[in-house]
């Protein structure tokens, strides 16, 4: 009987051994690198709206830093009044921290508008996006930033 | 004495637990800061070279991206050919995952050159930098991407 007192403990400290354990870094990366496609195949403003955190951070070359989905929207809503406008990327690479709270991925962006003649001029960048798994498992974006690299010709 | 059967079981995961709990992510933040403002400092491009990663990635403003120190040394040696060029940052916010491993900072960045009268001309951007825990304890940068911003007028 006396031995009884120790299942609680082992089962405790088990526990805590088990959630270290449990994160596939790799997975989680692969995981991550499908959010950034799902979210490059984004239809509409919500839909692209929906993949930042509440206090995402968003600098693109250029442009005043944004912060908060309240500013990030003003840009999206302002982006489908350019002619041409089209935005798209692949992500190239993730890396994802040991507890799987944090991650990153390397991308490469495409920024297509029209010339005053129609015709559509594409500008290649390589963009950084961080990201947070939140409570319910889902990852949400806390930093994006895009550079122009000249040396890009296609995002793959 | 079969009790003492407990004591190897319960030593290997209380270790675990401790393990997992020592991280201070704040401290970690801050620690992070501190290094990039070190970083910053640097008199020498031996000195700036130290704090990137053999793998590192340099993404910066209008140039082809750069991968590894090879790379990196090539665009620090042709910097400080460029009249009247200097580089300096401040960060603004560090955040450090869970267990430790994996970090970020937004900083503010200015990089000066001389015009063709000798005048300096400042350009600043955002940076994010990208920091992995090396297993001696040392953080060290893997992703450094910036991103020109005009709306920046000074580092802090």
């Amino acid at each position: 009987m006396k031995n009884l007192i120790y299942i609680p403990i082992l089962l405790f400290v088990f526990s805590c051994c088990t959630e270290q354990q449990v994160v596939d870094q790799q997975a989680e990366a692969d995981k991550l690198m499908e959010v950034s496609r799902q979210w490059a195949d984004s239809k509409s403003t919500e839909e692209y709206l929906k993949y930042w955190a509440d206090d995402a951070v968003f600098i693109s070359s250029g442009q005043p830093t944004m912060r908060g989905k309240d500013e990030i929207l003003k840009m999206l809503e302002g982006s489908v009044n350019i002619p041409g406008f089209k935005v798209d990327w692949e992500p190239l690479e993730a890396v994802v921290s040991k507890s799987g709270d944090l991650g990153y991925i390397i991308e490469n962006l495409s920024v297509s508008v029209n010339d005053s003649l129609g015709n559509s001029i594409t500008t290649y960048s390589k963009a950084v996006t961080i990201w947070k798994k939140q409570a319910d498992g889902n990852w949400l974006n806390v930093v994006d930033i895009n550079s122009e690299d000249p040396s890009i010709t296609s995002l793959k």
